[in-house]
């Protein structure tokens, strides 16, 4: 079975953000979008570009009212060297979660068991915490934050919407369908 | 786990093409790139969009040496039907695959069991027939073919130059990234 | 054990007639008698003529009370596409079942794992939902719907008639048989 | 799963038939047709007229090289006294089996545990000793030997022509069906 | 472990006595003396002197309250056209039960799964409907009403003298022994 | 099931006989006829009469081939005792086997658990070690040797003449029945 | 795990004492002292030496409170045959139980299973009915009652006097010892 | 089932003698007679004086080649302690094991688990390897040499004079019997 | 899993101490601080100097409230003896723990099987009974009291002082540190 | 069972050292001394003044054949990113090892699941990959190199000198003991 509709597991774990330590957990989740960003691990080289390139677009998904959380299997502690000292790392303003005990990993189903690393796995989190679309590319093969940008709209209007659909690469403003009888056979 | 690496199980399964039946099996796979699209039904609404916004970049794709294969859980004599009486489903010329007995949507874990029909999930899959890349939207969100053919291009670059990785957004020309041990902590 | 008096199990499915999608389900069995027409796919070969033979007698049905349930493991978008793309399938007035879940080709042992498809399979259910009479023919050999119709007579009269019985090639109006003591041994 | 392609357990019983008794198994039914034609219990009711029937017809069957095999729970011994006593059965003349260890209703699915008695089944076996087509009807409603002969020349059909199929209520002499692409959706 | 002091199961089955039928169920063994003949099947050899030498005796069983019931795994159809044909059935006044299900040749352990026929086994039950006495002899040896009658005697005797017990070929009005510390060692 | 034709399990027991100890085992039945004739115990009521009768019926039994045994769970020591202080016990001639173990009250099914004893059961056993009839009685009911040299007759007789049948109460000398179609119904 | 502490299971067999058969049962033991004193068989060699040399010392025995039993695997009947046979048995006074279910012998693990015979187990047992020495020899070493006087004595004293404990070879009137610190070691 | 003729398992223990430590295995039994004389604890109560008891007599049983093993849960290093500081201990000549695993205890069924101590047994073991008589007291109570003497004494006896058996309390030169028929119920 | 934070499970033991036995359980732990410090055996050689070291600090250890228990597993009999005959151990002044049943050294998990011993394990328990440092070393190597003292003062320390931690070396007086997040990849 | 004996597990991690990544694995331990020593997370509080004291007596351990491996759970990145910003860390020469499979705290035992870091162990482990001694503090207790260090050269003496041992606080150039049959209690 798919991981659609899969309702995020309880968890609790340790943040970094504005240069504090601070618990998440899933009621965090809960009456807003979100996105859940994992990458392998810090302090390595596809990761900054991607942790960046979200960083660029961070205003806009917040003006959506979508959370953007990256993760790894790195501690807290870690993520706030790699801040301290990384030039890239140091702008992120999200918050870094660090899921040493592999939980998050896990239930998200991309821990790679033989690397006590996370695969490169984006998710989408509607306001129940369920998850509503995603997405997982191998290891050294970079993501794109606008095609994210872009899904999370689309997923925002259907869940607003509930009678109508987007089709292939629909962005706001454009026209979506109504699924009627007379449409089957008719597109 | 993910499906990441996950080597496509055996499988032979009637496809519609060029106003014929034929076989398809896993051996086809092989020695080329190929591109998994499944959709929940035939004579449905968002799909057409999708699957005429994936002919449209066919060419493309053909010319990077990857098939398109699209996938749903209705027979091949439906396809055939639909391919007979849509206007834009008339325009594909790649492999429609007919998985009745939901033996795909089963092994890519994209079946919905409550509805005997496929998630919108896509497949990248290498020439050694393991899955490399992966998405899966809810059922009523459009897929995007130009991020599709970006992810295949970054795929296969890093398939072929195993020693460098793409950053975020890479497309074909852009600088990659060689991990070294003096970029560790340092982008 | 054969499935004589086994009740049919609660389903709910999605069904096509007089242009419309509705939901058909166990309840709707109870209190009338019902025909279950199980055939292999849509848009094949010696289906349209059994289900065209069926619909010439669709009156006589009727005026029984006992509704038509053609049933195949397509979905009621393809129901819809047929009906609307074949001569022969626009005429159908009785519903036509969806079963792309398998759940009645399972139920009524009819599956063909292996095809995803149902065996031609018509079971007669009495009006407390239970089946009285079935008959299974190999996917090459069409049925016939006038014995059909007289073995539907023939279960009413016992249903009405407890103590009498039909036999071989009875027909409404011709003699039936009470058993008695004096009956055994002297036909 | 349906019957239909099921081979016939390997089985021996007691057979009354020219006034004699023999042994009948499973390597008798190979290499012509049979039929399996199962009724409750000897000395009853509707069974006579059923088995009359059926010798009716006797020899159109053998015409077409197809044995009959009438089935009861009842012995051999039971079986000769009734040809014995009875005008009607007296004159059949194809193998009576007994089944007084219930081997036959069950392998073929009509063993009524709770009365010792098999249900009226009909079984169409092919040379190759598989079962192709059958029907079960209720204690009580009389069987039709023509509509069995009709399915047992269809079957033969089928099975010497394989690429083509009978429609509705085909006899022999009538046109069939050769399915190619071209009928898909034309029918 | 023996068959003596078993209680007979709970069981409902036909009967043919009187040129009627009728339903015999444990309920009618209590309170008086029963014997349970078993034989292998109708229309047989040995059985019809064995069924007749009890007749015989009947009167004798009547006048020492013990009723006497014949069983076979034939249905009680077949025990009527059997009274209806054979000369010495015909005369049997006493129940003849019907076995078809093997219910009762199961629970007296009788039954020759093989042959789907009961051994020739006979068994006295007390008012309580427990078996007290029982014989069992291989297919083609013939029993002895006269014996048995001395057994369901000698069974009476010591019912309703708990304190005393018959010697070897006791019969009613010989003497019998009082068991006595002095009597030990003293025979 | 029934014991008939069950063979007895491999034994070695001590007996007395002829005021001396031997061991008897399951290779002393081959080849000749045998009865185990089971009692509840030495020292007792009943019993002395039962062993009394075989004895004077003794010689009838080995003109015919045939060896006593009789059983109880008493040790082969008490058998003496009971022989050097009974009048009627220091007359048998044939060996009486001790059973302390239960090993053979156990295979044939007549041990009684809360008693360490043994019900009154008599064996007959052909010259291959099966049994052939038996018959048991509840502890208080005596026996009788004619009746049991009856039934040896008549077992011998159909072992050597097999395709005849002994009738009720069947005696050397008397008419035994072939069974042939013919009878079948005419008896 | 050892014996000692055992307590007797709940047991009831029949006894042989004064010429009368009785029940004893596991309530006789409590309150007061008993022996059982297990043996292999009555009629044998070692035995009655064994029970006469407690016979010899049964008043000091019934002096100090504490009941002998004897047990064998014979039944009550044989205990009372032998008593009336053998001069050295006749002079028994104490109750001889009956064990043919073996039940005491398992209970006390004495039980020879491939004999259906008693070890020679002696078993001392206090007012509670609890184990608290016994002794096993294999079968033909004969014991002492003089040592299981002094035994039972020893346990007696134990029993009143919870701190004090015997030596070796300890009699009554002889010193006995208090445990104390001062001791450790000092012995 | 109790250990007489149980077979002492494969062991190996320190022992300390002759103020030294060696190993002491299941080997060393073999060819000779032995006495496993088992108590709680070194350094307590009752334990010296029997231990003493069994040196005073060291030399009888030296002399009828028969070794002693006291045993205790204690280690080797406290043997030699014991020895080093009791006056009565300095004085054995006999090996004393050590069982600080538990290991004998448990073999030979003494260990008291709640107390890591084993409880008073004495085991005489033949020269194959099996206990052929054993005697177990609870913890108070004290052992007589002099008896263990006439046990082993009589244990040898009937090892090498098989046909003989030793009647009750008797010793070496005593008369001893022989079991034939005639004196079966004569003693 | 480690065994830091494990509650150490009930138990009830026998300790020597002032020449004195008395139970010390797991209540006398709560509410101070402890040392379990388990040895292989009493009587050898580096164990004595190891249980002098500790006395020499005993003084120590009482004025900051912790108790020590030295263990072995063998019996508080042998404690008393060894403290009475051994010039170093009959200075020690705190309790010495029987072990016998092996309680002890399998709930520390420093039991050695097949040896019936301990190994060398210190245990430093605070006053919630769990253990909070703990060191094993092969046997033959010697512990250090002087390390223990500085561990259990730092345990202390930390266990009074939540936000504080030891460095390496820690000894009371000396720095410790809190840990903020300014101190993460500062030191 | 203590981890005294356990033989390290096959492993094979990544490590930093020398500004380098290379790895190592299990067989890189044979052949000399080794110290494993686990810590909670890099870039945290205690740990540097550990690995600090570490560092500050390598040569000692460099000059007895003994290599120091520090672990935590932090990947190789982390580790080099911490040499290359803390001040402390970048002085160690030693290699760090990376376990963010947690494989290698695993099979040590220090694992703290909830947490996903090591608890502060320390193990010594010898030539053959066997784990010597050890010692586990909890998370905020600082431990000690100098009794490391004399550890290690303790272990070394004994492992070179099987039939000596050292006496508490033992260090290079002392006395140690000859266990013999004279010193059992004379220490």
């Amino acid at each position: 079975m798919s991981l659609i509709n899969k309702e995020v597991s309880a968890f609790s774990v340790q943040a970094f953000q504005d240069n504090a330590f601070h618990t998440v957990n899933k009621e965090d989740l809960l009456g807003k979008w979100s996105v859940f960003f994992f990458y392998p691990a810090d302090f390595t080289f596809v990761c900054p570009t991607e942790l960046e390139d979200l960083q660029n677009n961070y205003e806009k998904f917040k003006a959506i009212n979508c959370e953007i959380y990256s993760v790894s299997c790195d501690t807290h502690f870690v993520h706030k060297a790699w801040h301290d000292h990384s030039e890239r790392i140091s702008k992120l303003e999200y918050p870094m979660l660090a899921d040493p005990t592999h939980t998050l990993a896990r239930d998200f189903e991309v821990l790679i068991e033989e690397a006590g690393q996370a695969e490169r796995g984006t998710f989408i989190i509607n306001p129940e915490g369920k998850i509503v679309a995603y997405e997982v590319n191998s290891g050294n093969v970079g993501r794109n934050a606008d095609e994210l940008l872009r899904k999370v709209e689309a997923c925002q209007f259907v869940h607003e919407h509930g009678d109508e659909v987007c089709p292939a690469k629909w962005k706001p403003g454009e026209k979506t369908l109504k699924p009627t009888l007379d449409l089957v056979g008719a597109l």
